[in-house]
């Protein structure tokens, strides 16, 4: 079969590999995202021929962690597909732990854009809206917008904020922002993204702040953009430390929150997604076959020029 | 009447000054700590000879953030007394929005230790064991012996917490500790404080990890002692930055707090009181008259010899 | 003044009255609904002329069932404006407690449908929305679609439920109903509600089931209609016991839960309206004149003809 | 092997029985409370000779309702082991989805009273200490002073509330009551539970109330009990209907909940256990062997003259 091999920095092949077989009587094969194709012995939840979600986490569920609704940080499972054990982007693919790491498709659906929920939609989710308890009424400032910003932009409407601040530095996808529903964008490479919250939030600032981009400026940013009470919500992959102004926030009653998607929201956006409460196929710019899986890579190296925000790949 | 008065960096000193007179009709006018001796036409929760505690935070209870408990940011209040209005340490003090700054004490009780309440025990219940999510079950860290670190110690054991380690660099606060129901005491001006955190909890580090400090030294050393899941609460005053080790934190599922104490605790701190579930008096180690008070601070500067946690003034 | 008055049951006669007068320092006196006509002395948040909105509820804000946010239950206060004083149906009334029992206005809003946010809107939101803990992808059952049920629905959308069936015999509310956003309504004098509902929950029941009638027959009803792990919020006012069928419930994993509005969300529902995200003027069908308040009441209790929800008294 | 069997109404007889055997990859097969036997090929966290305990619940940890933490209603298990399985009352006893139905035993620790945190502890513990959210200063009354009554007195204490009152009509249970740590007794046989809870509790009723008996009776008492803002967490299996007097309690801001236990609580307990935090052994009057069984029943059926709460049975 075809499989997208990394080859090092910033080199994709795309490689003729062996099937993957079953290895654990826990173990699904699964063709593609997805369709069932061999359930381990111990699969009790699916069988051959069943349309399913593939979570990106995958869980063991019965861990003290999975207990706790933690699956990112599962002691047999969590972060491995495309990581510790092959990924995805293949035609086959070997999912551990099937039972707790599949869903099922509901019934009557356009399957195509429901690959959004496998990460993007619960990371903007998870931990950016729940982790900042975006409420009725809530201030939202969301830092990078991105595919997981804005699909934190686009979650935090299910609990009816009353503005949402969209900051970024491209003009671009802070029009796709408004166009998802923002209420202000700010291009912080133009002005200051500290003043023009402050001038929008009555000198307050934001109940939650959302960092989507994952390097320090932002993070530090997002310091002098919290209100008292409120918290900033980490979800960037961060790899180098940076400030934190605790003098100026140890009595501003704040919370800042880190977390590794644990995908356990998945189920309820499938619910409302069959109800026809979300649609995450907005953030579908681009659809590619998977031969042409590699100028997929390419084309979002260029993502600035292309305006590609994420790009479905079909079997 | 005596009042003691800040006359600069390290200079204090008992002075006459006049009486308080009621401002508002919200006022009251308190003897000492505290029995009512006039309240202003609008009070109606108390009256002369009423026995009270009074908050360190004072607060209008109408305000937005008074409505949501965050009476440290009231808008009319906040922590004012002996700050941008006349203190505690005088014979009478004005209380502004007594209805809601004053409490009841509990009739039959010792009132000696009750003053503990004001500031000390809801800092250490609030800032540090509310806000870090002691559970039952929960491993504990403290860093920081001080009388706010003891009372964060003495109040996390009100939700049963499974162990708790404190860590400070001065051995007799370490045995207070001890004696205090610590489980485990780490010297850390002698050993590293997350070597031994990790040894006791099995290499995963704490749930609630309490910072009751206020320096960037101790803040960075709570990131090195916090569990996946678990929760950083800051606790100290800080007047500089520190390092946020994001690069290690972001997918651990943690969070960090911060918050000004808000004495939303109180009311049940004196239920537990009067039943004899806390006893703050355990933190008095020193007892003298008012009219010593300006050798009590001198006392204080010199804790360490004379081993003093907190000292009661009487009058 | 013109007073509303009420003369034994069902009997009502516009009256003059003398306009009222402050009675404590914390009253103010508001012209109709609502000018802040004279404030109090130790009124400090509202001076003359303030455009204000007045909760149905009183609240001293300091007892201990405000400090929990129970204003219902306030000890000098609660619901006795039209109870135990005289109530906002005249000129003048005097408001109790107004720092607490009043609200600003925001500026620039169509402040006509703003009394909705008195009562109606707050009892379906805290009674019914929140007690039943509404989430995104949640299925609801609203049973009563009055004014206050259909409140209820309409709040609940902020949470962003998956399925909003609402029950009523009458079959024009249930237009009401789907035109304000019900995916399914049914009419229990025609079917089953137990039936239709399961039906339409894959026999599973809803996880939150709302009952705003008030007799025991529809909080029968509901207990057939929770969902394992679901809650039944009782909104209704009820002057007779009923069966509790906890040979059925006792291993549901459910609640069931009551609450008299304790006016604690209107805050946030003030900034939700300023921001364009509710439109409590919806539910406002007819409106009439001081003057013709008599036939407002004469309308009502004939509601089902004149297909009157909640008629706007404009003075 | 032997087992106990059920033959019909207050029949149990002793009986020959094969060994059970392993029926899917995930189970497994254990001797007596507990170590394990023989694991199924798909069960990872349990391997032959492991001590553990076996839940009274058994959970596949990843249908909807495991996710939600409610195992008592997993669809592929809940309660089944000596229900609609056999159950652990024999020497060997086949578990299902054994990953999640065991727990290890924490090394070192004495194994004998851990049985009690199969359903006792838990049960007391999730139907009515924490779904009546018993917190620091709770005023707590336990209708029934059984062994689950008795859990719950225990496992309440978790949460230091300030007082605990305990109602039943045998003197004798009361006694054990008191010395468990109960503030206050009533025996409901010789004065009313109403005014003995009314005058403890300064007129307000008690904010968490838990009825662990069963009958329609004290499900009743109960409503009369609860504070304004309380709880009333239903612990005892109804067989009956009982009035719901929701003409008192519509205004009251109270909860009445149900649950069948989850024994999600089963970890947190065994780390307790291990720390010392908790005595299960407490209530472990008597001790048999395993050949003695019949007896054991017969015991318990005359338990007021055998002063018995629970008995061991050893192999």
């Amino acid at each position: 079969m075809q499989a997208l091999v990394y080859k090092g920095e910033g080199q994709l092949a795309l490689e003729d590999h062996p099937v993957p077989q079953l290895k654990e009587p826990t173990d699904a094969i699964v063709k593609g995202v997805g369709i069932v194709q061999e359930p381990g012995a111990a699969v009790s939840r699916f069988k051959k021929g069943d349309h399913v979600l593939i979570n990106c986490i995958t869980s063991c569920a019965t861990c003290e962690y999975c207990r706790r609704g933690m699956y990112s940080h599962c002691t047999q499972g969590g972060w491995i597909l495309g990581n510790t054990v092959d990924g995805t982007q293949a035609e086959y693919v070997r999912i551990p732990q099937a039972d707790s790491s599949l869903h099922h498709v509901p019934g009557d659906v356009d399957e195509k854009s429901l690959v959004m929920f496998s990460d993007i939609f619960p990371t903007g989710l998870e931990c950016g809206v729940l982790n900042s308890k975006v409420q009725p009424g809530s201030s939202v400032a969301i830092v990078g917008a991105g595919p997981v910003g804005l699909a934190a932009l686009m979650t935090s409407k299910l609990y009816s904020p009353s503005t949402i601040i969209v900051i970024d530095k491209d003009p671009k996808r802070l029009e796709v922002a408004k166009k998802l529903g923002a209420d202000h964008v700010i291009n912080s490479g133009e002005t200051s993204a500290e003043e023009a919250v402050m001038r929008l939030t009555n000198k307050v600032g934001c109940d939650a702040v959302i960092e989507a981009v994952g390097v320090a400026a932002t993070l530090e940013m997002a310091q002098d953009l919290v209100a008292p009470g409120g918290t900033i919500a980490n979800v960037g992959v961060h790899g180098t430390s940076c400030t934190l102004k605790i003098e100026k926030l140890w009595d501003r009653n704040m919370s800042l929150t880190t977390r590794l998607v644990d995908t356990v929201t998945t189920p309820m956006l499938l619910k409302l997604f069959a109800a026809g409460g979300i649609q995450p196929g907005k953030l579908i710019t681009h659809e590619l076959p998977f031969k042409d899986m590699e100028k997929a890579y390419t084309t979002f190296k260029a993502a600035a020029e292309h305006e590609a925000l994420k790009m479905l790949i079909t079997i």
